[in-house]
């Protein structure tokens, strides 16, 4: 079977091509009344007319599709998942695309590559980008004039729509919940601390709890490295080599805590017993490790899902910039003991 | 910035437009030298021009896009990777892409959507289908005339990529593995057995391995619902109920041991001294889980990696059938015990 044309539904209509185009974009149109557009719909269901977005896009100048850009933390692996945060935010935002008739365009970022030319060549109708780059990039975004929404970074913009978590906060909670349980060596383990980026407020918020409850913050006690189970799981040998003067630690997600609790277990030592942790994220595997994380909840698909809104209010005309901040809690399990 | 145009590009080159259109999307033609091609690449840099890829695919037809369609096991629910293979499979497909200039459109599928609305409507260049659908649908894909790589079905088709591994092999060497190690009780604990589908393979793979040491397959063994750690988590307790006569668990995806894991565990029961559990896939999960779990590898990566290959290759004009099943293995952990 020949897939139909707009002509083969004109004709099958009888109205003009124009005619279905504008009932087929919505488009209003004073000449066209109810009984006509519904005689043109049915014409595209009896002939199952789909339409080529493609063409589509170049008169109309909607794609259907959303950008989103992805952070890859280390050049040139190929490891958009390693931390199953991101599987959690995509699973939800395809989701909701897909019910609103969208679909996603999947790109990890390399450090280099500008987003712009992501943007630009795909005539996205949005994009979201998730996580923390440099202005000089996100500024160049500006000229495409479509809508922007930067999900989990701190970076100012007057325009792009903004969803995030009180990330400094959560890393008070997590600190202060460790200190409540008795603790007062407590390690922060985390990836690159960006500029702007949420591991940044994190941190902050575990000096405040610190120095909140007159504790000195001991340079000693952090591990920055990448957001890998592999290297929390060296930063437990780590911890040894010095001396494990730690009792718990706070690890800026979730992925580290899982790590962190098997490089212990190779070296004999036990979660909570010897290791207090709290998490950040609580991405789907945290209640399925052993023990089961402690951590910092976020609601990662109302991310997901309210990022692709945010996109879908734009486009049908809604004014301005929104912002959203998700709600956080502190989420007890098995990993924290009181001492 | 203004965006350059082909125009821009024509005039600073001093050529035509077409010339520079034929440079750009590499067509051979005979009346354009070398010079001239080094001169209009020369003032697409300078220009930092961007093609805009959706007018392009009207004239050349390729959109640059891939599409690749995961199944959703369960109707409207938003969990794409509630299997973490998934998450594997796409990061290696997404990783191969971009190397490459292409991007994945991405979709979830629903039970009752058919590929070809998805397929039709974007103008992809070729279409990745992971898991096993009804003939019927994959037939009308042929309408396309795009290349198709089925990864992980036993559908037959005369056209169609297909990357897989041996499965049913797969479930004997698991199965065989926990019969080597003393045990004689073995559940089998999987998704839906779909017609053609890879767990169809593993079931019949575990059947083998049984009847070979003349152990009867027994109804009351075989534990089938979802593939979800919510589902093994279930079935422990169901195991309890019916008695506990398993020594072991052969799993047809490793999410489904860490729930067993899990399930067994709220039960004051260990793995592997009180159940032998050998998964499959070898997700990165795999190691992470305690005890961490034996099973039989996969390469992952591989599979995604090829199939945006078999695309590739299908668009660069080789022709024929191409089909791949990679190697598979079964490693050892530490979540099985002897007997």
């Amino acid at each position: 079977m020949k897939n139909a044309s707009i002509k083969d539904v004109a004709k099958e209509a009888g109205v003009s091509k124009a005619t279905v185009s504008y009932v087929l974009n919505d488009t209003p149109h004073q000449s066209i009344s109810e009984e006509t557009a519904a005689r043109v719909r049915e014409a595209v269901k009896k002939l199952d007319y789909v339409p080529n977005l493609n063409a589509r896009s170049l008169s109309s100048r909607k794609t259907k599709l959303i950008g989103v850009v992805i952070p890859q933390t280390e050049p040139g692996r190929e490891f958009l998942f390693s931390n199953p945060f991101y599987g959690d935010l995509l699973s939800s935002a395809e989701y909701a695309a897909r019910r609103n008739g969208y679909h996603l365009l999947l790109s990890g970022s390399e450090s280099n590559q500008s987003y712009m030319s992501i943007a630009r060549n795909r005539g996205v109708d949005g994009i979201i980008i998730v996580g923390a780059y440099p202005t000089k990039w996100l500024d160049e975004l500006h000229e495409l004039s479509i809508p922007v929404v930067l999900v989990d970074t701190y970076v100012k913009d007057p325009v792009y729509h903004t969803i995030g978590i009180n990330d400094r906060l959560g890393g008070r909670m997590a600190t202060e919940y460790l200190i409540k349980n008795g603790h007062r060596s407590i390690a922060f383990v985390c990836g690159q601390i960006e500029d702007q980026g949420v591991v940044q407020k994190r941190y902050q918020g575990y000096r405040d709890a610190l120095e909140g409850a007159g504790i000195k913050v001991k340079e000693e006690h952090i591990y920055s490295g990448n957001i890998s189970f592999e290297y929390a799981q060296a930063v437990a040998q780590e911890m040894l080599k010095r001396g494990k003067k730690e009792t718990a630690a706070f690890v800026s997600a979730d992925i580290l805590g899982m790590g962190l609790i098997k490089g212990l277990r190779r070296l004999n030592l036990r979660v909570p017993r010897d290791l207090s942790i709290v998490g950040f994220d609580d991405v789907y595997l945290a209640k399925m490790c052993d023990p089961s994380l402690t951590t910092v909840h976020q609601d990662i698909a109302a991310k997901g899902t309210t990022a692709v809104q945010f996109i879908l209010d734009a486009l049908s005309g809604e004014p301005g910039k929104q912002e959203k901040i998700l709600p956080i809690e502190l989420v007890e399990r098995e990993s924290v003991q009181k001492i």
